[in-house]
């Protein structure tokens, strides 16, 4: 039981993009379970309400056994602990997300050398698109439907 | 009436730069007409008022028949479609403008690919200042002068 | 006819891509003509040769009167203004290429300061692909067929 | 006098972490003086309170005669002019702060180009941290320990 | 069998350096079987002779059952399909690491969509060697004992 | 003695350019000597033959009393120990450089953590040249008296 390989994918999901979706589903095959893990930090404001987003990454996922969601609120390698979760997995969209996500993976292993930051670069065709551009293009009234998953409904 | 060459230039210009203005000259000669488009966000604090912004573009620009100066408060791409510009003028000044500009300019791309982003590097000279920059160094009563076109007085 | 806005796509083309053609369909409208100037130098070794190269090129772009296919062996800038150009287009297909031709558009604009050097993003799909990349996977008898255009023969 | 070599060592040490302290300990044989300079600016909120983030500062330095701690709340490179030190000293983690500090540099040179800035590299075991990503830590009831001088205690 | 996870770790191991190691250890767990993979091109000259790259390949890992060590003369994705491979496993130790990776895994996806890259960064400790590092030491009679794993004796 | 402040500013300065004679000039009073040492590798050609290099730099300094010329052909860390020098001077024009930089000054550190890498940026005005491109531009026989030190005439 231990030996299960559970990766924790961590985000706001305001709202889950395509982005997000390519990545869970190529990196599924290499893991027991993935949890998708919604910070939830009462100072952050977000567009959609918690509830919405949990729902909408449900709906994404329904037929997929191995990904569970969940909410955390503490440090991500406490929350990996807790789950015994011994991986990290993170979506990298281009060279900013690069140097972001380096600097969060080397200070997560300094807090727990146990955990492991897996990456994985997202396909071209979602490169673009972030949970924050769709949020830009929503408030001025823009098509989203291509950047999130077809089972989500933003309305 | 079709074929006329139209650039939109979108931005805050709070207040206006040498870089802009740089920019702005050295690519007119290519297009029959530059839009200088404000964005209008009622959320986003600006320093200077709308009508100083516009004022200090209008008399920069005074003698340049080709250039006008407009506001806008929707998507850039639907603004620019509005317009009948094909094409978004955009300025680099360093590495770090470009990574968010190539993001910006994908999205663009993908909300509406008929309309292409042209990009010029901004001369050395005027390539480290930025309008925050100038904000942040009127707050603190420094001399922004040589960084804004000699026909803007911003007091 | 001074007023002509003419401008350089300089390379070695060793084979042209769908990525410079891309480039150059995107740029056509911009320009009155758009020279493809292949630079010729002794000491580079080439994969196909120039004949092939110029071919190929012209192939691809049988059916635009306004591209015209040239070589060269001198300082860019100087072919440039031989040839009337005010313009190096240039494309960009992520951050590594945008350092190079940041530095190399300096350099030209001190050497001629009348010349504007013009960027447009390669388009995502296209934008991985190099021709350096093409004669990798040809030395190791990959199939390229969907880098380059599909009016080009490389056998 | 005039011939003293000093620096100052700017920042808002919110709180210091030991990648501030292995920049000053390297730096400092390089200079008669470094003065830490904490930026004040009301509108910037801080998890610290001044007399605290000056009080471990001083801790941290105490054995140091060469360091000094002092506040300031104009332009940089005012308050490097009152103190007469011609060198601004900056520590640089990795290429986003590179980025950051390039054009802050620039902006000083060209507001007064007798000033220089010197950069010298955290050394990679601190290179990871920053006092943002210690506040955040700190939020979640995370351990900072390794991250702080040993002189600091944050409760 | 078809679902056993196995993954290449294709380089040129010129000499193996303790950044390799480190990625590879940290990997293991996450793979059925990780297949070392040295590129061989009669055309590119290396300074240790393909015979002695293996063996301390193989020393080094010589308590690793998962770990396999072959060579390949052919385009990468074709090798990793012949093994039965889906995952091919970088490690990246920077900026200028991740923009040469990230252009190679787009061109790979291109080539044979089934095959994932997965990404692992080199711990800061490990992180500023690579092997012509080692070999330009070498060349000058510097000591590189800390830079290869124990294992493996150059001379 | 020992206490002397001494750099070393290492190149091939194949040839010497503006960019470095400006890192040299304002890097002097912070140092008591500064050694320009020409790195001698018999393998790497040069375009300009040593002794033209060496005068050319000398010519350059002629009036600076604390810069001395020196070839060195060994490990830059030992060569910096015989000269008792403690800082490697390095001047860095943009992010590319700060990526190759920021690589060897860690694996400087590693080899000697005595010795200390210092960085200056270059001036916008001379930050766009190299001596490589300096060579390209006189194998094209433009003119590039504007991008090396007036002292120096390469003819």
């Amino acid at each position: 039981m231990n030996n299960k390989k559970i990766a924790v994918f961590a985000g706001t999901f305001d709202p889950i993009t395509t982005g997000h979706e390519d990545i869970l589903i190529r990196a599924l095959p290499l893991f027991d379970k993935i949890i998708i893990a919604i910070g939830v930090n009462i100072e952050k404001k977000t567009m959609f309400p918690l509830d919405k987003r949990i729902k909408w990454i449900k709906d994404t996922f329904a037929k997929e056994d191995k990904i569970e969601v969940d909410t955390y609120s503490c440090l991500l390698v406490d929350y990996c602990k807790e789950k015994n979760a011994k991986y990290i997995l993170r979506g990298i969209r281009n060279n900013k997300d690069f140097e972001y996500e380096e600097n969060i993976a080397q200070i997560n292993k300094e807090l727990n050398k146990e955990i492991e930051t897996i990456f994985f670069l997202t396909n071209k065709e979602y490169s673009s698109i972030s949970s924050s551009a769709i949020r830009e293009i929503v408030s001025f009234k823009g098509d989203v439907k291509k950047f999130i998953p077809k089972q989500v409904n933003l309305l």
